[in-house]
C-alpha cells in the first residue's frame, strides 16, 4: 500500500467530521447549563443520532468516556476544537470580491473558528484598493507580489467562468487549500485540499423537499 | 406502502441533487463557448464523476439525450433551471441579523437562484428598525403579527443557544422549510423540511484534510 493510500485510509470520514462541530455546539449549551458530565446516550438522543454513532465519532479524538460517568463536559469541548483545528489561527486570502465575497467578509464567525482572511483580490477597479472589515482589497495581478508571506488557503468567490483559471494560479503561488464557493467542480494537483460549499446546492436540496412534502 | 413512504423513496437522492447546479453552472460555460450539443462523456470528463452518473442525475429531470448527438445544450439549461427550483421566487424571512445574518443579506446570488429574503429579525436594538440592503429589520415578537403573510422559508443564522426556541417559533407561525445555518440539529415536525449548511463543520472538514496531507 502506497503512503498517499495508507493516509487516505486513515481520513477521519467526512460525515463525522461534519457532525463534530455539532457536538461542539451542543456541548456548549450543556456546559452553559451547568453539566459536568454527558453520556453519549444523552447525546444521541438530544442530537437525533445512534449511541454508538456519537461514541464512534468522539473516538477519533481519542478521547474515551467512563462508564456510567460519560463523558467530561469541559475537557471534551477543549478536545474537540483542538481536534478541529478552531484554535489555531490559519490565514486566508479570499479571491473574488463580488455579493458572496463582500459577505464572508463580513462575517466573524470565521476566525472564531480559526480562519482570518488577512487580505483580498479582485479585478473591479470599484473594490480594488478598498478595505472591508480591515481586509485590503488587493488587485488580482498583485498576487504574484505577495508569493513569500502567501496564506496557505484560498476562499475562492469568483465568477463561474474565472474559477479554474483563478484555481490554477492559487496552486501557482503555493495555496494548499481551496475553499471553493463557487458551482464549479475546479481541477487540481491531488495534493491541494479542495472543499466545495455551494450554498445554492444546498438550496436547491431544499427547494427539492420542500416540492416533495 | 403509505403515501409518506411512497413519496421518500420517489425522492431524488440528495448528491444528484447538488451536483446538478453544478451540471448547470457548467453547461451555461460551454453554451458560453458556442456549443450546442454535449455528451455525457464529455460533461462527466470534466466534471471528474462518471458518465452513467451523469446520465442517471439528468434523467431525473426526465430530460435524455439523443444517440451521437448528446443533450442539447440551451434547453437543457433552462430544465435544469426549473427542475431546481431556481426561475421562481420562494421569500424568506432571515432570523438573526448578526454577523453571518448580515452577510447573508449582503448576497444578491441568492435571489438569482430564486430566493428572496423579504424582512429580517431580530433582538437587538441596535440592529432592529434598520434596513439592510433594502431588507427591513423587525423585532422578533412582530413575527407574530405578521401571521399571514409568513413566508414559507426561515433562514436561522442565530446564536447557538436560540436556535431551538426560534425553530420552534418559525414552525408556529407556518414557516415550513428551515435553512439551518447554526451547527445546532434543531428538532422539528416530520414535515418541516430542515436544510442543514454549517460553514463551520465544512472548515472543520478542510482544516482535517489538510492536516493529512
Amino acid at each position: 500500500m502506497s503512503l498517499t493510500n495508507r493516509k487516505k485510509n486513515n481520513l477521519v470520514p467526512e460525515p463525522a467530521l461534519r457532525r463534530m462541530p455539532c457536538y461542539l455546539a451542543y456541548l456548549k449549551l450543556a456546559q452553559k447549563e451547568g453539566l459536568k458530565h454527558i453520556s453519549s446516550t444523552l447525546i444521541a438522543r438530544d442530537m437525533g443520532v445512534d449511541p454508538t454513532q456519537v461514541t464512534k465519532d468522539l473516538s477519533y479524538t481519542s478521547i474515551v468516556g467512563k462508564t456510567r460517568v460519560g463523558y467530561e463536559v469541559e475537557p471534551l469541548i477543549g478536545v474537540l476544537e483542538n481536534f478541529l483545528g478552531f484554535t489555531v489561527v490559519d490565514e486566508a486570502y479570499l479571491f473574488g470580491v463580488g455579493s458572496l465575497g463582500k459577505a464572508l467578509l463580513h462575517d466573524h464567525g470565521l476566525k472564531q473558528f480559526g480562519l482570518k482572511v488577512v487580505a483580498a483580490f479582485d479585478v473591479d477597479p470599484e473594490v480594488v484598493g478598498k478595505t472591508i472589515e480591515g481586509v485590503p482589497i488587493y488587485h488580482f495581478e498583485e498576487l504574484v507580489k505577495m508569493h513569500e508571506e502567501t496564506a496557505k488557503i484560498g476562499i475562492l468567490t469568483v465568477p463561474v467562468d474565472k474559477a479554474q483559471d483563478v484555481a490554477n494560479k492559487l496552486v501557482e503561488v503555493g495555496i494548499k487549500a481551496i475553499w471553493n464557493f463557487t458551482p464549479v467542480r475546479i481541477k487540481v494537483d491531488d495534493e491541494v485540499v479542495v472543499q466545495n460549499t455551494s450554498l445554492y446546492a444546498h438550496l436547491a436540496v431544499m427547494f427539492n423537499r420542500m416540492k416533495s412534502e
